[in-house]
């Protein structure tokens, strides 16, 4: 969070944590909470964080409420591993009209860095309607870290979405150049020789 | 295009730009002809750079002619975004035969360094007969840095297709071990301490 | 192999490799073998290193082999790149039940800094009941930088799919705490800033 990346307000989000412990009880939830915070931390409106067990049909249910509940984020934690009972990536993809694998990719990307084992984790993240759904493990430090990715691009994924539709906007200068020259415009304030 | 690396002469492309406001004429189209001209930099012969619509099926015309033609290599920009009418990742999919995630990864990820948001591309890679077919973003960042990463591998790729037959030797030296051969010889001409 | 990351003693490997060339004898294998002995040197007993040919049956046959033999794990060689006849990622495709993305990107990823062409390797990850199968590359630099990533993570791996199921401990302090906590404290032995 050391940017201090913040999303333009009015965004709504929800945390599911899925965990068979957290669930029963056997155990306190800490990367639902703490997903929940960080969101809130760069300018979301976090309704609710609910708990299901590691079972498909209670993910799927969870998610398509969180689509109907029209937010424009839904986080989930826990089950992406390669033990038997981590099935949210199949779940999510049941509930998920489209992947964007690049993100998934730089959330495993980001975590690498630091713990080689986040490349273990299959989460994905999809877009359904007008929500985004992202996979993020169960671990606390990679919540910290994903949430940290997610808040230098959330912002734009959600306007594409809801239909901004500046993704393809060939004619004039369209998002990618904007950030560019406000990246440059960056590194020289830096005095950066990066161009 | 700093390393200059060139494809083999008599590689043929072609560029498809997706974009409803460059179809309609509502823009002029840039991302088109910056990739005809990088494509043309590294040694392709560019053969036409074709405009349609963000439709499924317009783009799927547009890849099939391209294989029809017979070109090596076919690169689209536009419509790889999150809105609602980017479509051009799945009509890609629908023509091509197989994929190749590691080159669309590193396409993102070279843009990923400089853009967060290159992450959002859903870009595909994928070979269908004898042709090579690229999903560049829309934006002119994005297919300059698209080329640039193409530069490197593109030539590889069409050998590889094209049954150059070098991806499975395993007796003697292969591309990969060449590779590293060359590259050491490099390093050591440079004076660099890495092997 | 510097890290001298070793796996925990008991587990098993075996090695496929793929290619037509050794298999009818034009060649000797030389990737398959040293797969071997790289995972020899990593704590894998290897059992056997089978040699089929480019067809996807004698694959599928081979990976179902060693399931069935209860292996920790399998790695395949060759057969990965764009050449008509390689077909090692769909064959595995065939016989796997969940795909391990990240650990894929992982291994591209690792070969990409050296190679550029690394990008152009199909190869996928899997689990089939309690065996992970991975598909690297037909060379031999690729056969040993693949097995340098397996090395930080396969023991994590099969921990997780044997049933392990520490992969959505949330109240605890979970594998990926205790991995942050365990580089926190080896930076400081370091006495890098780095935490």
């Amino acid at each position: 969070m050391s940017r201090a990346a913040r999303v333009p307000s009015g965004l709504r989000a929800r945390v599911v944590t899925v965990s068979d412990r957290a669930y029963t009880g056997g155990y306190a939830d800490r990367s639902g909470p703490l997903a929940a915070e960080a969101l809130g931390l760069i300018g979301f409106a976090v309704d609710e964080v609910v708990v299901v067990p590691d079972e498909a049909e209670a993910i799927v249910t969870a998610l398509e409420a969180a689509v109907d509940a029209d937010v424009h984020l839904v986080v989930t934690t826990g089950g992406t591993g390669l033990a038997p009972r981590d099935v949210t990536p199949e779940a999510t993809r049941q509930v998920v009209d489209r992947e964007v694998p690049g993100l998934a990719d730089a959330l495993r990307a980001a975590g690498r860095e630091k713990v080689p084992t986040a490349v273990l984790s299959r989460g994905i993240v999809g877009v359904r309607g007008g929500t985004l759904v992202v996979n993020l493990p169960g671990s606390t430090g990679g919540v910290s870290d994903g949430v940290n990715v997610l808040a230098g691009v959330v912002g734009h994924a959600v306007a594409q979405i809801r239909g901004g539709g500046h993704g393809h906007d060939h004619g004039g200068m369209d998002d990618r150049d904007r950030d560019r020259d406000r990246d440059r415009d960056r590194d020289r304030d830096r005095g950066s020789g990066k161009a």
